[in-house]
């Protein structure tokens, strides 16, 4: 298995603004040449995209746009993890030596339709993410004794760290009081307990281990991989207090790099709700069953921007086809150091934690420098 | 590169039915446990979805609905080669080693929203498939002086070998005078000159060579891989009576398995219109330029069934998320043996063609019992 690493990335800002996919897209291309020395249309054999949106041929049309002609070129779709998956697939392509650089481009216009899980319709229930969320919450809370005061520290503190990230969705912070006194959706999940859907892209460019030098003196390897799928729906979770697939991917992605929890100096976790967090910090094995609350509120109280420095999904905004590659990039540039006032001293080990549809399937991604 | 084969396929009958995409892609997924020995949900740990449909979540969702919990779960789109780009993800996932066994479905339904090609739409004109067609029909006349009576060939021929394709859409053939007589969409395409939309699914099993020999004794072997996107839009093809994806993508897939044209015994081409099989037949190297019309006169006289023994995308039916899962399955069916009255004798290495919006990409694979 050849190694692969991270040789660039691009950004455009999340907003709520209604930007046609392709320009999203093409936009955040363009940093990927600016942020790679030497790069050229021609070296790119792979170009996959990203996105919940209904579009077809995104994949082609990106790349006539962009000026570059792929061997490999399609897009893929997995609800809120289809960026990782995407990595992922690229990830294969040149581990497996049918390519030697991909260009992995995600984005989402905040009106995607992919907001809306379909097929829950036939069982009249559950289709919002609310419900799942509010049902999880319930469970952690009832298990573990979490209140809405521990769901209030994420929230706060992801909003917080979104602040230095010139990205994001969010432009403000938000105190302790106006969380606990946003808008109740449900008995246990307020507004600012949400992340929120939004319009952005991220690409990131992998390249084989023989050729990465050629476009960064500084790569980060993506050394560990684990994807699970439990089921479509997300009542195959026996205990809605925990994520079963992201607790089996992680198990994966810690195998197959050789590193435990213990090793993880800096993530990215999945927070589409304030419980996710709690939730995969316990699921991940990064602190024992039931103790995520208590980490969470020594974050908040430290100023400890190790979990979600770049705001999380809370902070940063939702963009479901752009998400897992803004959290990927977010580790690569941590592990390079520019982070800048989002960085996490001495990072050497980074996480991605990216799940769809009520966790019932999640990717692991452990990165190093 | 681990090897990789093929070690178990299934189909659903071609329709004009509108049957829900999770029943089809559920209902070509059965065969697959019934043709394989000793294969249980557990082997299964890739599942991909081929469609161009605009359902979320489905590599899940069929996952659930057969009782498979996989690793690897998306779906992929790349409007008409779909199918094989999707076959080829599953490929790196296998080759790269990150899994094992790998179920790729493919499903449409005939009124997929993937019939329309709507980015040409910014530009107000080739939106519908029979004009790129009529272009390159037009090329290829003023060039080569292939006739109407050449494309009618084409069409007689694949009806005729659809009619022992039990899978098959049409159900009755067709005359030299009933193509030459069916109603003119364009000055040089007629009715019978088109592949039709339809529902139909199409599942293939692939494996690594470390475990395949458990699910089958005679595997079929994915040999070569060639893939080239040029654009999106078709106007860069520089010269219509030619598609420059198919060549470049031939060109790989026969240094990939060190095979050359005189090496293919039986053929699957993507013959969206009659003239794309006279022009994939020059493409691909399998004649001159120039001699495809005459090559496919030839099969319509003799009877023989090298290329497109199960009716091509014309007799068959064109359910673009399943035609290259069909085409590859017909292929895998040839080498092994079992294509019944389609069978070719003594087929050792096969060749599949599957491209997408004008031939704007291409894929090819060369199989080899």
């Amino acid at each position: 298995m050849r190694r692969v690493g991270i040789a660039s990335s691009g950004l455009t800002k999340f907003t709520k603004n209604e930007i046609p996919l392709e320009s999203l897209m093409v936009s955040s291309i363009k940093p990927i040449f600016d942020n790679a020395r030497n790069l050229t249309q021609k070296d790119i054999d792979v170009v996959l995209t990203s996105t919940n949106a209904n579009e077809k041929y995104l994949a082609n049309i990106v790349s006539e746009l962009s000026g570059i002609s792929p061997k490999i070129s399609h897009s893929v779709e997995s609800l809120c993890n289809s960026g990782t998956n995407c990595i992922v697939s690229a990830f294969a392509y040149i581990s497996s030596g049918l390519a030697d650089v991909a260009l992995v481009v995600g984005a989402e216009r905040s009106n995607s339709p992919g907001l809306v899980f379909g097929w829950d319709k036939s069982r009249g229930q559950y289709k919002h993410p609310i419900y799942w969320s509010s049902l999880f919450t319930g469970a952690h809370m009832r298990k573990y004794g979490t209140t809405m005061d521990d769901l209030a520290h994420v929230s706060v503190k992801n909003h917080h760290n979104a602040l230095d990230n010139p990205y994001s969705y969010f432009e403000r912070s938000y105190s302790f009081e106006d969380v606990m006194q946003s808008k109740s959706l449900t008995d246990n999940i307020r507004l600012l307990d949400c992340s929120m859907s939004c319009s952005g892209a991220a690409s990131i460019l992998l390249a084989s281990e023989n050729i990465i030098r050629k476009f960064t003196e500084d790569p980060v390897w993506i050394k560990g991989i684990g994807q699970k799928s439990i089921s479509a729906g997300f009542t195959k979770n026996n205990d809605l207090s925990s994520m079963e697939s992201t607790s089996l991917a992680s198990s994966d992605a810690y195998m197959m790099s050789h590193s435990s929890p213990s090793d993880i100096d800096v993530a990215e976790l999945h927070d589409a709700f304030s419980i996710c967090e709690i939730m995969a910090l316990e699921d991940l094995k990064l602190v024992e069953r039931g103790q995520g609350s208590t980490y969470v509120k020594n974050l908040y109280e430290t100023n400890d921007k190790k979990i979600n420095p770049r705001g999380g999904l809370i902070g940063t905004g939702h963009p479901l086809g752009a998400t897992g590659i803004a959290q990927t990039i977010e580790m690569y540039q941590q592990l390079k150091g520019t982070s800048g006032k989002r960085q996490v001293d001495g990072a050497k080990t980074a996480l991605v934690h990216n799940m769809s549809a009520a966790a019932t399937s999640s990717t692991v991604l452990i990165l190093q420098s």
